[in-house]
């Protein structure tokens, strides 16, 4: 089988981005399932290979994806030269590093749309700093929906065999109640069942969250899983998807990571995100830094593949060559699994 | 130092109780921090003997908790004589057993009231079987404030070193939102503070969760943590609480786990409930069984201590002698720590 070609946006020069991209693309579980091109600029990546594994690996610069030679010891960089060394501090925010993290993004997906590569992985990079250079984006998710023209999409994260899309996410708690819709809840458990058969599973089991405390216990303490949650459960099962629900939020995603489920369709933000950063992200007071955060951040509904790390920039620990690079692994693994049952 | 007296309550005794009772009073560390007494039916006792350990241990049935004599091999039973072992139906909800499980708890409330015992733990009850003995309380909880004639009383669950107490509990998510306000907040932390003082630790480090998804970024999405929250800790910090946040409801927990806050106090039952069950219970789908059910639950504001098992009665699997006992011995434990920290 032909491996997947990967575009994976460097991040925020100033961050740990490209450390962690000299890491990842190191690893021969990860050559062995994909042809990896950083987008990004050579000069950082160099200053990376510094830090992380002086003299072990070799950064080839190129222009074009047709350029890239996939071997041992080498990583392809398609070459921006948005960076000024003279002028980058890593660990700071500044408008030169968020407009080269910007055009990183604005580049890949304009290679996935393309096809000149199969899927895309992308680094942190920092709001401030895209806002800083012009770029008025919210995050990642906006400037893939507002460069692939998507309108409907929803963020499903991802750690080990715990996986969660959202019914909401960027709204006050409030207005997540508001939102668990039938029509929503029907669409976000098709998407999640649509996921996992894009991720190689034949009968996916998709578990549906509640959104009160013990499923609202029989319309005592809330009335959604009877009036919203409960009809697009029922529709979706029409429908012939594996789905149970709604199941009480508090033991949904236990069962899930025990293997009963393969994804969860969470109401709100917090509700799937907390499961997920407790089983992903381990945090080490001794050192003040987070040991682990494995984890990743999936755009689901756009017509390119888009997975992401589920941490940030990290500034505070950038170019020691210490940072983390599980989450960019798992982020890379999922891409070519999507990839590779496109 | 003289060991705590410790109550036990039997549960349910058509449930897992009476045999995580034996598994937990025949641990030897168990017994070398308390003295332990099962209130229950001694009858029921010798049942789960037989299918956890036959001839391995001795029941002493007891009318008075003086009449209890503290000696490895034996388990001493406060014995109520409510249960017709003709007429035990394991795994079954009866008014028989949801009476004999009502009023073990009633005696235990009464024996730490009256001082004879000093520290109460509840093993699980059905709340159906309760209402068919005519008992309507919605739990443990709430017949512990009755019987107590406690009005303001929270919630805390705690699994190793993740503790955590709420703001409110069994109310829709909606009423949880209006529930978040200053004086609540406030009085939570200073909960929260206390519990941990009565635990043994002299500086308690409490962090309080936002309400909304990033805290509500500064207002972008939801005021509660601009309104209500943050006055809230601005106040305790005056009174000497050393507390930070509002910190984003999905990295608390994870930072909490790794040491750098003693407790969390959440906004709304699942924020909290998630992670500990998260941390604390292990799904095992091949047996479809709790591998793991760990962590315990605290009443806290109460007159006495009252620790409790965080699962349920289990019915499906009772006297199978499989049960897991962690729980019991995690709640055993806080029990006894929260006695001799008097």
């Amino acid at each position: 089988m032909k491996k997947p070609v990967i575009g994976i946006t460097m991040g925020d020069p100033a961050s740990i981005g490209p450390e962690i991209s000299v890491k990842a693309l190191t690893d021969e579980h990860i050559l062995s399932i994909c042809d990896p091109i950083i987008v990004g600029d050579a000069a950082v990546m160099e200053d990376a290979v510094a830090v992380v594994c002086p003299g072990q690996v070799r950064i080839r610069a190129i222009e074009n994806v047709k350029d890239a030679v996939f071997e041992p010891g080498v990583i392809n960089v398609l070459d921006m030269k948005l960076v000024d060394m003279d002028k980058l501090e890593y660990g700071k925010v500044s408008a030169m590093c968020g407009e080269a993290a910007f055009r990183y993004v604005e580049k890949v997906i304009k290679l996935a749309m393309d096809g000149e590569i199969d899927a895309t992985v992308t680094n942190a990079l920092n709001k401030a700093a895209i806002n800083l250079a012009g770029h008025h984006f919210a995050g990642h998710t906006e400037i893939y929906a507002h460069y692939t023209g998507t309108k409907d999409y929803t963020m499903m994260l991802a750690h080990e065999n715990l996986r969660v899309v959202h019914v909401s996410t960027h709204v006050s708690l409030r207005e997540a109640c508001d939102r668990v819709k039938k029509d929503r809840v029907l669409s976000c458990i098709r998407i999640a069942d649509d996921a996992c058969r894009r991720l190689g599973m034949a009968e996916p089991r998709v578990a549906v969250a509640g959104l009160n405390p013990h499923s609202g216990e029989g319309g005592l303490f809330g009335r959604e899983e009877i009036d919203e949650i409960s009809p697009a459960i029922e529709a979706a099962r029409a429908e012939g998807i594996n789905v149970d629900g709604p199941v009480p939020p508090d033991t949904v995603f236990s069962k899930a990571r025990g293997g009963w489920y393969d994804i969860v369709v969470a109401m709100y933000h917090d509700q799937g995100h907390i499961p997920l950063k407790v089983s992903g992200f381990v945090y080490d007071q001794a050192t003040g830094r987070w040991g682990s955060v494995a984890g990743v951040n999936i755009t689901l509904g756009l017509p390119i593949i888009r997975v992401s790390v589920d941490h940030g920039t990290a500034f505070g620990h950038a170019h020691q060559g210490l940072a983390n690079h599980v989450s960019l692994m798992n982020s890379i693994e999922y891409a070519a699994t999507f990839a590779n049952n496109r």
